[in-house]
């Protein structure tokens, strides 16, 4: 029943953190592995990413709270993929 | 004589239960290995989503019931694969 | 010489069995092992559907009978693939 | 110096031989393991058809004159594979 | 230093050769493994075609020789693969 | 927690380090393995490249101070992925 | 720190070496395995060619040179990929 991978479209301030700063504060949340950035727009003060997380068991309450803790919103959530315990991807 | 797969067009509220919870939700359901959600449109008050399911033996039965229970509608079914005992993909 | 692969355009009633009913009637077909079914347009009255059959020797006036059985109808076959005994896919 | 592919442009009068048959007729020519029959176009009173035959060494002559005894015309070879006997595809 | 693969845009008088045995006459050429032909355009009194051969070592102008030994003209050289010995595909 | 790629927009005057210089440079930075550059636009004194670069653990800093030592620029950061430890692409 | 993949844009007379010999002379430069030449524009005078030269550790110099000596002239560079000695690829 875990999470595997979810791919969230996300508005993030131009200032602040760097993309790879940005990317490499995701995967420290519980049960990431691997966390692909990219910038869709830029505009004057923000930037438009696609945020794709995967891992064998992505803690959603963490990774939404981090994103947010990093002054980004997660405008939508674009895709889920949850698997049993059975089947490893 | 198992479903293998199969894809729906659904409408979820937007209120009530996140992406990720449905799609745990949908886990749960008899004969399922594998749920992917993509979202398509959000409008007002609803979102549309596409549900492709994946098991050795999906209970669509259950299936539907469950995504009625979580309050979300099945517009159309879009794809189906039904395999004989003999053959595992 | 058996008949591998086959890809029919289907006429379905919307009332009456659903589409994953109508695959699972089919499976039953002497030598099928898989059934696809895309469903294509939803009518007022009627869906149409492609219908991907595959196995090792599919029997095509079992397979054909058992279409009209279930109240559809074939408007064309639009693949087929056999293949000899010596070669199996 | 094998043809181990070709493919045919075929015309088909409607009545007559079912896809299938026609198929299932044309694995018999000398070298051929797998016939693949595509439908192109329905007209009124004939349909093309796409026919891709592969084989180890396929004899063309036979294949030509099986295609012709069907009551089939062949509007034009679209393509042909050769290969030296010592390297099998 | 071997020349593995060319790709000849190629005029051939309709009359003559039917494309299997032009087909099969280039794959005799020193070097050759495999001719591929692909019918592009049919005109009143020729067609165009394009002619990819593979090997290990083709001989360009023994291939060249026996094109036009067969009343076909090599309009133009579009592709052409050159390996050294060390390394082979 | 290792950034294994990332892709730069980068704008290089024209004159000064040719590209394969200007790769050649960038795989000397700290936990890079491979780098890819495209050509994507020439003007009259500058070229626009987008600048892939992989590695187990690429430092982000060196590659960025690399870059502009070579007297480029970077326009915007287009992708990052970042792994963590336990699973190696 | 080998130069792996060089893509160039190349103009050549159509005059003088044809397409093949151009190939193979350009094997023959220090640290090449394979040339691909593909010919997009055949103009009155000249061809416009797409030469992707592939190997361990190809010497640009050398490559260069050898592109001019053959009377062709260097449009630009296109791509180039370098690895480092540990990752082959």
């Amino acid at each position: 029943m875990g999470l595997r991978k979810i791919v969230l479209d996300v508005l993030k301030p131009l200032k602040g953190h760097s993309i790879p700063e940005f990317a490499e504060t995701l995967i420290s949340v519980e049960g990431v592995r691997r966390v692909s950035v990219i910038v869709n727009e830029i505009d004057v003060e923000t930037v438009t990413l696609t945020v794709t997380v995967e891992g064998p068991d992505i803690d959603y309450g963490d990774l939404k709270e981090t994103v947010e803790r990093l002054g980004a919103v997660i405008h939508s959530v674009d895709q889920v993929v949850v698997e049993s315990e059975e089947e490893e991807e």
